[in-house]
């Protein structure tokens, strides 16, 4: 991923809201490379990953066309929320950012849900936690 | 409305798509003078106002906590369409950005659709235009 | 505050990472309410206040065209950094997002520098602070 | 490119003006691959590049993790202003928004300057124009 222009602020840095705009991008990929279209968890089966938490460290700043990496791993996970960690680095390998992202499965109405048990393999969700009845 | 540090680039200025968002800003507070707002149209009507065209011109840059005015004023309305024009001026009275929108009334499936009569009035849509079916 | 169509996403609701431009409008506010305009900080004391972690909890969501106003106080201040904490509520006083945001002075180089002495009235940095060498 | 969610509004649509700042990953590809990197333009010569205008028609709407593709080219240059024209597409070829943007080359004091001669070629800037000294 490459900073663009409209990302940075005045002080010749990205802006500090932009990294969990990256964050979301992070997630995405990695959804998909387990196999999860998150439009497509969205659109056909109605739920929604909603942010309950969010948490920034910022470690050193990225700069305009500097090529940054998105490091994103499962923290935890459980039928009813899920949260990321993730790590942004400089293609040098210098940290950016660190931080991680705590989210809540809800329906349409925006209130709460079960994840589908379909899903459950691909967030590392397993037999204990279905006894468990999170 | 004053800049915020989020829009401003590493050039020090508004970031250029910046003032296509103060744009929406005005049409939607002289809508609101209007009588109309926006979110019920939406909620209720269930008509969009999709865009169709933007055109800027930037005279000068906007900074960092700067006063902004922006001046709204219908340039052209029929039932299926509308035309926005806008000056964006510094407190003082320095000309920012001027331009233009174009907005095509829309269904709840993005289709064209006309504007209901009830809106006419607030658009300034008379007797004339419904004559003429636009 | 008013919330933008442009902060919304196809949720319907605000998207997650605008809570921390809204942040940075309620610390601006805020010091402007002590009588530091960050802009001159920034210009002619080449102090810039950069941003070293952020901390949001997610209560329920905002939505387009809703007044939004958002709380700002002190929780820490020392002659390098400072926390603010925030609250952001509907008009009606719902609670949308609590939060804390930490900062580190810094010089134009981006390299950690003492607050100049003539602003710590305004941050609340007393004599006490001043004797621990902060 | 991919679009993602911060991008979207409530429509379920891309918001208006982030195709321009698409438009900005389009030229500055464009560059890259005439073998100019803006961020080094800015930096060494202190050129920048100004937006004198910005010109948006939108076809159709592009939706949420959708691949886009920007197409870039050069409609005019001068050694004072260069006007890059684009198109946005679909993966599939859906045409989604067409335009153009006109700027003009500054110094770092945003006042309009001359290309320096090193980068005509890669902006197509040949003898004829040298000769018109425009």
């Amino acid at each position: 991923m490459r900073v663009r222009y409209a990302e940075t602020d005045q002080m010749g840095i990205v802006y500090y809201s932009n990294y969990l705009v990256w964050m979301e991008i992070g997630r995405v990929e990695f959804c998909r490379s387990r196999g999860v279209r998150y439009r497509e968890m969205e659109a056909e089966d109605r739920v929604l990953l909603t942010v309950a938490e969010a948490n920034c460290r910022y470690h050193g700043p990225a700069r305009y066309d500097e090529e940054v990496v998105v490091r994103t791993w499962l923290e935890k996970a459980h039928p009813r929320m899920v949260v990321f960690g993730y790590q942004m680095l400089s293609a040098e390998g210098r940290m950016l950012v660190s931080g991680s992202t705590k989210h809540v499965f809800c329906g349409p109405d925006l209130k709460p849900a079960r994840l589908p048990e379909k899903y459950w393999k691909e967030f590392g969700i397993g037999i204990g936690e279905r006894q468990s009845g999170a």
